[in-house]
Formats: structure tokens, sequence, C-alpha cells
């Protein structure tokens, strides 16, 4: 029985099976009939995923428990395991953890009897954002062989960019890098193209936002970091006319993008989120049948329209 | 479609079929039948509105999506814009928001697919409070025109006393403000009178909560603001025996009214809270039936006993 | 009609059948089909007794609304009292209440129509702590009449200790106190023994957390506080086969317990937590019924299978 911790851990078929189960809880409404608790709990600032994953679990019929770090017994030292095995205790089913450090989950897995999702882990993944990336780039191009895929930004910082990396690597895509000097990373297996070939040559140009609260990047104001590294109106007219825009946003309007392409034509970034929804709930239903939690009755409602692309 | 950010935007017919649905909503239980998320984005501390919210969106059958500012993207430097626009793309179907901006709904109106309710604009509007207090008022003396209303205290800062004072005057009412010199707003189109000719003429004494967090009022410690300007037992016992005693609470017991008559057989305070919850329910039921979102076949139930008692 | 406030409160034969209904809430589950609000009041930091009662909340069937303390009104200043009264006013049915002062209850008590369930009172109890001790103990030893208990640790800050003191004595057991130089409270009169007497003699075991963020408390760090104070292998060794270990959590690892013994074979500090969602089942749905505002109905479906072994 496996967490939701990376997807590393899943085959290519299985990713695919988890977009075939998000767009079909897309396309239908239902509930389980037992009475499951999910915790959330998020040891970092979160609107999007933990509202995504909220909106998730209510579609899924889930109760709610929301760990508020900021008011909680962590206050008084209390470790991740003892607030992990606590949630256990008091009934949760499915724990949803995001933390700063990178390998949070090494503590837990083997020590608890309910799945763990992993929400963001510390600047190394960030399974359901690559996931619901996935099922963007799926639902425009019907398949991964071959996309050619920039990630561009503060890859340093970003787990997004090395969740998405390996994953649409594996998938078949083919990935590259762009970044200002100080937010390379290379240890990364990806070549480096410009921002300017990059726009050029992608399918799909996956931006990233430059983490202030992370790291001090040099950039001077007066040639902006937009002008020299960030998708400018010029640039994006260079953009192939079928090549799509992601973003995981929060976005930092004008530094990395600039505002007036946030709603652009080719703009999928309120599309991902909407998509995460359904890739969480997927992951969510995945996990806990897995785990024997929920029953499985619940796949047989399951009627799929969305074809399976074939990856390879 | 109308968002419900201003009473400004209902006519008097309008107003009076709020509070009747209200009215319903307190003799009679209900739910919807569908899944409806209403996502609380509360940008400024409130206990009252909030859970008053809450409970209205329980008793309605909403989800609820709670946004924590504390523990958020907007500590990323996001938005409003951008949250809003990431709560419509998770799957939102209606967004309640206070923010201490006057104006933040101008960069919302025309870009949402959803409905907003204005929980509280800065120092401008707070237009379900101002609903609340029409029921209660109305409940009282079964109409508004002719009642004699004095808003009294920190007029300069409430936007109690604004939504207030322009619906009041609408609905017929005459509108009469009361406040020390620091608390006064001489924008306003509506008549000075001192606190002891306003306990004397008024069949409705609406008082305001003296906002030390927005403004430092110089009154002095010897003389207290509340002999001054506020509500003292004696002049309660000057007021006319059907007068009735409103405030929007929290209270300064002791500043803007003496602590023992919070509970006085004229106040209205907790029944006012109480109207709260059912007016949040007409609110909110009636946009999302404007905007399609809501089934229409819900207001089929509503078989109202409270008498249209007319305004002119 | 009681609030749950202290287990002074209730009789042996009382607490005895809030065991039988937790017992029961275990093994049955089932749901109300009214529609009653619990507001969960926490003026301290908490992460288990919260989420315990948000779970035994929705286990109910209760609604739920939260309190945050840091994003309310009580930031502009309002009293507890003002608080309640306001969660009375907009339909709670329920109060849970948790707050630093010992007697915050006084102000409260004659004034609400509705129950108060003690979540904590400042260092002076914890009920709903001391009947999940209770129910963890009885299920050990079907019984409390002559069950020799130690309770060790940091007694002068602990609200734990004392509830659990006085009620066990009442059910019949012996109980000691064992306790660093700057964690006794010597107005307690329970007699003190030292950690090694305690290991030997007692059934029970009960741990308690330093409360580092209440006091300063003067251990050396050369010789450790757990080799003088606290529960290290060598002392677990001597303690009796049957022998077992509670404590409230959060745990400081390596302060009152060695790290390895937190999920020895005698404890039973997680399943304590376990017990806990059905304590509070049980003492909701029992001040809910005893108030008339749960449906007796519900009581009908009981039908324990936890034999009541007596207590004198």
């Amino acid at each position: 029985m496996r967490h939701f911790i990376s997807l590393d851990d899943w085959t290519e078929t299985e990713i695919m099976s988890f977009l075939q189960l998000a767009e079909h809880y897309r396309e239908s409404s239902f509930h389980i009939d037992q009475q499951l608790f999910a915790a959330n709990l998020f040891f970092e600032p979160s609107t999007r995923t933990k509202m995504s994953f909220n909106v998730a679990q209510r579609k899924l019929g889930l109760d709610i428990l929301d760990f508020n770090k900021e008011f909680s017994s962590t206050q008084k030292g209390e470790s991740l395991y003892d607030t992990a095995k606590t949630f256990e205790a008091i009934g949760a089913n499915l724990l949803i953890i995001r933390h700063q450090d990178d390998c949070w989950m090494d503590e837990l897995r083997g020590n608890l009897s309910i799945p763990i999702i992993n929400a963001g882990a510390g600047k190394k993944e960030h399974p359901t954002q690559c996931l619901l990336d996935l099922l963007t780039i799926y639902q425009e191009f019907h398949r991964f062989k071959g996309i050619n895929i920039a990630i561009a930004g503060d890859i340093s910082h970003s787990r997004v960019a090395k969740s998405n990396a390996y994953t649409l690597q594996k998938m078949g895509a083919n990935v590259y890098l762009t970044a200002a000097e100080g937010c390379k990373d290379y240890a990364l297996p990806f070549p480096y193209i410009s921002m300017d070939e990059a726009v050029e040559m992608t399918d799909v140009l996956m931006l990233l936002r430059i983490q202030h609260e992370r790291h001090q990047i040099a950039y001077d104001k007066t040639t902006s970091y937009l002008d020299k590294y960030g998708l400018t109106k010029q640039r994006e007219k260079r953009m192939q006319s079928h090549a799509i825009l992601l973003h995981p946003a929060p976005i930092n309007r004008n530094v990395e993008i600039d505002t007036d392409l946030v709603e652009c034509e080719r703009s999928r970034i309120f599309k991902q989120m909407n998509n995460g929804v359904y890739a969480r709930m997927a992951t969510m239903s995945s996990v806990l049948k897995e785990w024997g939690i929920m029953d499985e009755k619940i796949s047989e409602k399951h009627q799929t329209s969305f074809t399976y692309g074939g990856v390879s």
C-alpha cells in the first residue's frame, strides 16, 4: 500500500488512470456513503492547494479536519510525527501534509495505518500540482510523447519544477529549463535554454513564481526581471499558435509574466486550478481504495469518457 | 445579474422582499439538494459577521470554504482579484468578502461568473448589517415611513452608519446623527443632534462602537465619553416607552453604553444578531437564484406569514 | 440543567453512564436528524482537544462553528461573556470553551439558554480529559476501587492533574502524586511519593507534560529532568507487568518520558486520544439531552455492551 508522496512511486499507466479518474470526477457528481475524515496538516501558508483539497474533499463527501499550525500544539514543540499519530488516533482516515522539510515523510512511512498525500514537501516535490499540470497538458494535446515543455523561472526553489520535470520526462515529453543565473539548479539532468528560445520552441511554457520569501534574487530594477527573463507581450507573440501557458500561482504580476497575459487566450492558469480539484479527488479516492478504507464499490460508478491515449 | 454590494442597487420593494424572505427562513427549516460552495474571504477580523454567515450557509445547506488571511497566499503578495479568481476556479459558487478598502469590489465587478456578497467594505458599506437592522426595526414597527432614527457614535469610521442612514432614508425613515466632534462626518446629508435630543425624540436609537483600532479619539477620562456622548442610565430613562435600542456590536461596555443597558428591556442587540442569520440566508439565496446558480424551485417552498407593510 | 464544567457536578453513577455511553459510541455509528450547531471557543492553543471535539461533533452529526481567537472580535476587546452571548444569539446549541482563566465559567452560569462544555479552564480543570482517562483505565481494569494511580510531573500547572486526582479518588482509586520540587502543589490533599516509588507500586502511571510555556522550571541540564523525575527505560522495567502508562500529550520526548517508551507495550497514550473522541461524544449528547435540545429518541438507540462494574 502506497502513500501519495511522489509520482516516482506510480507507473505511467497508473498516472494515466489518475488522469482518467480526475476527468471522470469532473463529469459526474457522487458521494461516498461512509463517514471518512481527511485531515489537512499545512505547516506552510497556502490558499490554492488547501482550498482545492477542501473542495475535493467535500465533493467526495469526506469530513474535514483542518489543522492550523498557528493555533495548535506545535506551538508547544510537538513534532510532525506526534501530530500525525494524534490525527490517526482521533480517527483521521487520510492525512494531507504540506511541510517545509524536503523529507518530512521519512519518519512517517511505515508508522501509520492510514495513507498520506503530499501537498508540498520543501523544495523537493509537489505531486498533486504535477498531476493537475499533466491533466491540463493532456486535455490539450491528448498525449505527452514528443511534447516540448519549458519550465521557466525560480527552478532552484521550486518543488513544482522538480516534480514536473521528472514526471513529464517519464511520460515521454521533452523537458527544458530556463532560469536566471541565481535561480538555476545544475543538479537537475535537463538542458537549460534561454527564454527567447523557450517561447519559440515549446508546446507548453510553464512559468514559476519567483519565491521572494525564500531567497533574495539579485535582479536590478532598471532592466526588469520581466524584460530579461519573464514572459513579456513581445515574447508571447513569438510563441507557436497552439502553445499553451501554465503557472502554478500565486502569480507575481509583471515579474515572471506581464499582467495582461495572465488571462490571455493561451493561458491555462485558472483552468489548472480547476483541474486541481479533480486531480486531488482522484488521488484521495485512489489511495483510500488502495488502503481498503474507502469502499471499492465507488469505483464501479466510474464510466469514463476520457480516452487513454498511451504514453510511449 | 447583481452582486449584493450595496443596498443602493436594490429597490424598496426588493429590500422588503429580502425582509420577507428572512422572516420565512426563521419560521421554516430547509435545505438545498445541490452541492454549492460559499467562500468566506475575510481580510479583517470578525466574529459575528463571519460566524453569522457560517450558520446561514449551513442552514441553507451550502458547503463552506473558509479563507484565513493569516495563513494564505496573500502572505505571498497575492491580490484580492487573483484570490477571488482562484476561488471561482476551484468551484466556489458564491463569494462573501470583507476587506479594508472602501472600493475593493471595483476590480471584481464584471470579471466573475459568480455573485459576491459584501460583508464589509472599509469605512463605506456593510449592507448585510443594514438589512438585519432593517429587519429588527420592521419587526417592531411594521413600517419605516416616519420612524425617527438617530445613529449615534463613531459616524466617521462606521460603514454601518453610512449603509443604514441612506437605506433607512430611502425606506421613508427620518434619519438623524449624533456624534462627538472628532467622530462626525460632515459630508453626510443628515442633521446632527445632541445625544440628549436623540434619546427623547427617537423611535430607534442606533449606537455604534467607538473604533479604537481605527483612530485615536480625544475623549478625556475624567468626564467620560459615556457621560458626554454615550447612553447612560439617566438618558435611557428619558427615551420613549416604545423606543428600541440597537448596536451592531462588538460593544465597548461603559464607553458608548452603560454596561447594565446592554440587555435592558428595550435593547434589541442580541435580537439583531439572531436576525443577521436570516437576513444573510435571504441575501445569499436571492443572489444565487438571480445568477441561476441555485435552483428556482426552492423559492416555491416559501409561504411567508410576514405581511408586507408598504414603505411609502 | 447542568453545564459540563466539572466532574464534581456528576455522581459516580452518572460518570459511569458517561463511560458506558462513550463505549456505545465506539461500537455503533449514528447521526442525529436535527441540525444542531456546536461552537468551539478556544482561547488557548490546542490540536488534540479541538480536533477531538471536531471529530466527535461530526460523528454525532453536529454542525461546527470554529471560533479563531486570532481572527476575531476579541481583538477588538470583546469579553468572553459577549462572545458567548453572540454565539447563543446566532444559533449555537452548545458551547465548547477553553480559556486561560480558572474561573471563566462564573460569568456565564445562569446567563445562557444553551449548555457549555469545559474544554480546559486555566490551571484548574479539564473534565473531558479526565473522562477519557477514566475510560482508558476502566477498559483495562473494569473497576476503579483500589486501583493505585500516580500522577507524575508538572502538578502545579496541570488542570489534568487536578481534575483526575479528585475524580479518581471519588471513584474509589488511591491517588498519589510525584513531582520535582518546583512542580508540586501542596494545597492538594494527596500524598507525594518519589518516581522510584511510583513506578513500583502503581497500576496506572499518569505522566504530565512539563509546561515550558507556563513557567521556568529550574532543572539542570547535566543531570537531566528525565533521569531525576521522568520515566526512563530503567524505571519502566520496574513497573508491574499489568501496569499501564498514560500521558495527556503533547509529549516532551526525553523530558518526562524516554522517547522509546511513548509507544511501548504498556503505553495507552494514543488509545487515550482515541477514547477522547467517544468520551466527548458522550458528554455532548448527554448535556444536549439534559437541556432538551437533542431529541431523546436518540438514546433509545443505545444498546451498550459495556458492563457497568460498580465503583464501591
